[in-house]
């Protein structure tokens, strides 16, 4: 298939990553992360995110957010996210069914959610029938391309602490997000506040492997039971940890998040302007939301395959990823006006 | 580390199967199963399980045996499994949780079902406090490096069928079977009457990659939701087919699970007659399980990593993987004698 | 404890429903449901409910709505309801423990859904990253003390059916409805198209009971099971059964209701001219919502126990009940009054 | 039904327990446990069981034993359990449902777990392919109409805290065996080292009641959410709280479970050398086990009800209740002699 702006997901592998995959394939390694490869994958998290942190390997996204719920709180508790949030749209109630928790969901202009508008959730405390709000979740950059600034995060997490609740950020596009703001993912998480992450790699350049970080030590009790118990733990393992390691090796998750989110910055200049097109959302990371005429956009479908966002509002999704070229936008642009 | 007996897990990747991750690795593909290579995947399943057949990829065994148990039964239900079942022993109680069923395990000698045996089990019927017997789950080969036979199969097949119960295969060594049956896994399966098969890729030379097969069809309905809910559905799902495109051409399923078990017979061979050495059981596969004063085994674990089976009865496991070199086992041998 | 408006929760045990239990204490009963109050019981039923429906016996309204979504719909469904409905509200989570399903909320102006309000959530069938809509609750009457006339039920049902979808009413306060409509339960239920009701006895005069009546017989299959391991079989059920029996003799559910509602319209008569008081939602059953200065509705806490229903906006909830007196509200009055 | 010997759960409310009911039925009483008769008779519970206890009422037996399980496990953790325990045979999976746990079963000859038999399941401790052993539960008396001496249950709880698990025990027939061994509830359990009871009433006397009693405290900790959530927080609990206070008051429970006791002693006398009849286990409590050639069994099942119990071995069950009269016993026996 050409590549085309369906999701970050439809890139295959960084060529850096696979050779990574290929040189590991020597030997034997124990399974189940007790090899060395894991051992060394694990030692350079710590680095990013502390020494008290530890790291947990994971298939998918869906695995790292209902795991990292899962360890925040029990079933009659309650997690609060922005009616947006992948948790909440996209998971098929997967903490519902693993974790049996409620999610506490609010409306959101921007899929960013505020203090303000957590606190509209921070009611029933000790009452019985009600479950009880244990955890945040917020999502890095957000479902709908926008971005959390560090002092955001920051406000969010000294607010779950001060009602003894925590903070989970859902990174599937943390890396997206460091380059936007132009920090590492220590100043955006450890350092404000969170205390567990679900670290994504697959829209990145991985080819498969995300990682639940624990920043906050105690809720890594029991949690490689809860992991093998949820289907989530791989065997072997050593392949898992190398993609990672490639990952960080000389930065390539900045070097691939720099480019989508150039593209995206690019993407957005050539269809800003045109009339029958509007940008919905500020194009902070590599996404572009538009709303535009639907014969239009319909008919752009039958040659590139891309998500409809919002069908009552006619507003369509456009990813770029690490492998999109400029050639890809070029093309696409033209299709579109073609159609307008 | 060197290549040892530890567990088939410990192998690497088969290079054909590698080589076919690398040769996907090309433009966009559709994430989430609806991409070209994994019709083209789907298609060679159906080819050796029948044209009713469904399959659906999954990352790991607890994933594939958790969801073919939660596709046959409902948490009321039970499902009746040997004692020594890795679904009982080994998935820290996954079908539990997931599933939410209980399994009614019964013991045998030699990890084997019989239709005796599980009619010890089918007891209870229309009574609303005990779980409903609703499926059978055997493993091909078992836990214990034995076979059953087809008639065996269709024997227990018969049987569930006739209480209106379903017969899952746990197939993670399901080639070491066929290739000691001398049949193909049609004959094990669709043709012994097997409704859903864990179909096992990762032990015999896959990197990451389980799948559930479903020859009864009407297990099949709502799978995809279940599977998505369970946190098992991969996006870049293209790299999980192209896997079992490779597993299956030139046969090279064959190759490597004949290789796994000839080198077994040759460790079997070459143990048997050791006089401190008691071979367990039927050497069928790519297993031997032998019994020998605690003394020697765990001095042999400081140059090799091996499980300890039966810690009761001195009995540890010994794998053999489709990379095992007869050099392997000479050395290995060489520093068990010299142990003795 | 003197009586008050806190809750129907609050009143006791009817006189013939206490006789009823003792009358019912001779001799020896199969426990579980086999006795002949049951048989005699679910005969009662039927005749409200018709032929074809079936009634269990559970102990409380978390329990009948619980194991009424259960039996409608499968973990990776999801259930729409009004965003103010005991079931998304007061159960501290149990449909997301016990089924694991997701609730789809809706925002209404008065506890009420709408066919509209419904079609909102219809999206996203066959689509697996979604939970997909099987069913629909509706309160009747409604935790807002408001009522869905019988064409408002039916055509939810319609909605519903025509997609494939059930609809179950939480009935916590069904008589209160049905004298209100002057209808019979069947006229609202079976009639209209509901396929599965929790049907209320405990707020109107019961001591302990509820029951789950399957009006679409389908519904039922293996609900024996259900209830048992949901932990809602009653073992000496006969003396739930017999409340039951007292409830439908000489329409003692109606008695209670008539008397109730008619107590809530007094009630409101006497307070919705109190400048200080705005009472916010008609008052169709047996509540009346108001809305008053704060420092006057917690002086009027230390007389009476009663809810505050919104703190953001002062409103406080009061119940009438079957045993009220038109004295109690005389005096509540005054109390009121005397604080303006 | 005339009375026999079917169960202890066919028997009626001890008329003190209906008394109390109807002396309780005035007025208003707050809901959910915040009453005055709840928090008289939690009294009372902490008079038997220790200052630091507390109780939580619950329905019945099933959401007694599982709600104690989830106070102590998490998913992960198994608890260890006879092969013929209530939890394990008649719930019909409740614990693996609502906890969704393992349960680990020793087969024993009597019903009685040992340390002996625990240590057998005391491995895999650390390893996370393996559910984490957590608890012990034992059934005082046991299904098998056995007894736990105190100094037996001392040394189970001693071995549980030696590992850093809990023990639990069913206590269903508590009173029975209290009675059996003349000792006080406190003695065979908070004295003991108990951690977590389910104190029964129901199969003794009580209409529905059971309650949790954690004598432990640590093990309560949220459990007012668990209980609501699991859909067990009974709404009129008032009702509940009095029968307790009747049950104790004046030693209800032990007059009760001394009759029915002696009764089974007395039936016991009057069976145990019939030629035809072999009585199974020693006769501790209020049951009577015997074995007889199916035909006499069947036979006197069309004039009495009662379960078989093992019908591989001809095996029935015949239990005597707080309101079995000799005459009973008398008619029933007779009844049988004229079968053999």
């Amino acid at each position: 298939m050409k590549r085309g702006f369906g999701s970050d997901n439809h890139s295959g592998i960084s060529p850096e990553v696979l050779k990574a995959i290929a040189d590991a394939n020597v030997g034997h390694a124990l399974a189940y992360g007790e090899d060395e490869y894991c051992i060394r994958a694990e030692k350079l998290f710590k680095e990013h995110f502390g020494e008290h942190s530890s790291v947990y390997f994971v298939f998918n996204g869906t695995g790292a957010n209902t795991l990292s719920i899962d360890a925040m709180v029990r079933s009659h508790d309650a997690v609060i996210c922005a009616e947006s949030a992948h948790v909440n749209v996209d998971e098929c109630g997967a903490p519902q069914r693993i974790v049996g928790c409620r999610l506490l969901t609010v409306a959101t202009p921007d899929g960013k959610l505020t203090p303000e508008l957590v606190k509209t959730r921070l009611h029933g405390f000790g009452f019985e029938h009600h479950s009880q709000p244990k955890a945040v979740t917020i999502t890095q950059s957000t479902e709908l391309g926008t971005l959390y600034s560090i002092d955001e995060i920051r406000a969010l997490a000294d607010l779950a602490h001060q009602y003894g609740m925590y903070l989970h950020v859902d990174g599937a596009r943390l890396a997206n997000a460091a380059v936007a703001l132009g920090c590492s993912f220590r100043e955006m998480t450890t350092d404000a506040g969170v205390d567990v992450l679900s670290f994504g790699g697959t829209k990145n350049g991985l080819m498969i492997g995300e990682a639940v970080v624990f920043i906050n030590p105690d809720l890594a009790e029991g949690f490689k039971y809860r992991r093998k118990q949820a289907t989530q733990l791989c065997s072997k393992m050593r392949f898992m940890a190398v993609q990672f390691e490639a990952y960080f090796h000389d930065e390539l998750w900045r070097r691939n998040a720099q480019h989508s989110n150039r593209m995206a910055q690019l993407l957005y200049d050539k269809v800003k302007d045109i009339p029958f097109v509007r940008v919905m959302y500020p194009v902070q990371v590599n996404g572009v939301f538009v709303q535009m005429p639907r014969h239009i956009w319909t008919e752009l479908q039958k040659q590139y395959f891309f998500y409809d966002w919002d069908m009552d509002n006619d507003v369509v999704r456009w990813l770029c990823s690490f492998d999109t070229t400029e050639d890809d936008i070029n093309f696409f642009v033209e299709a579109l006006k073609r159609l307008g």
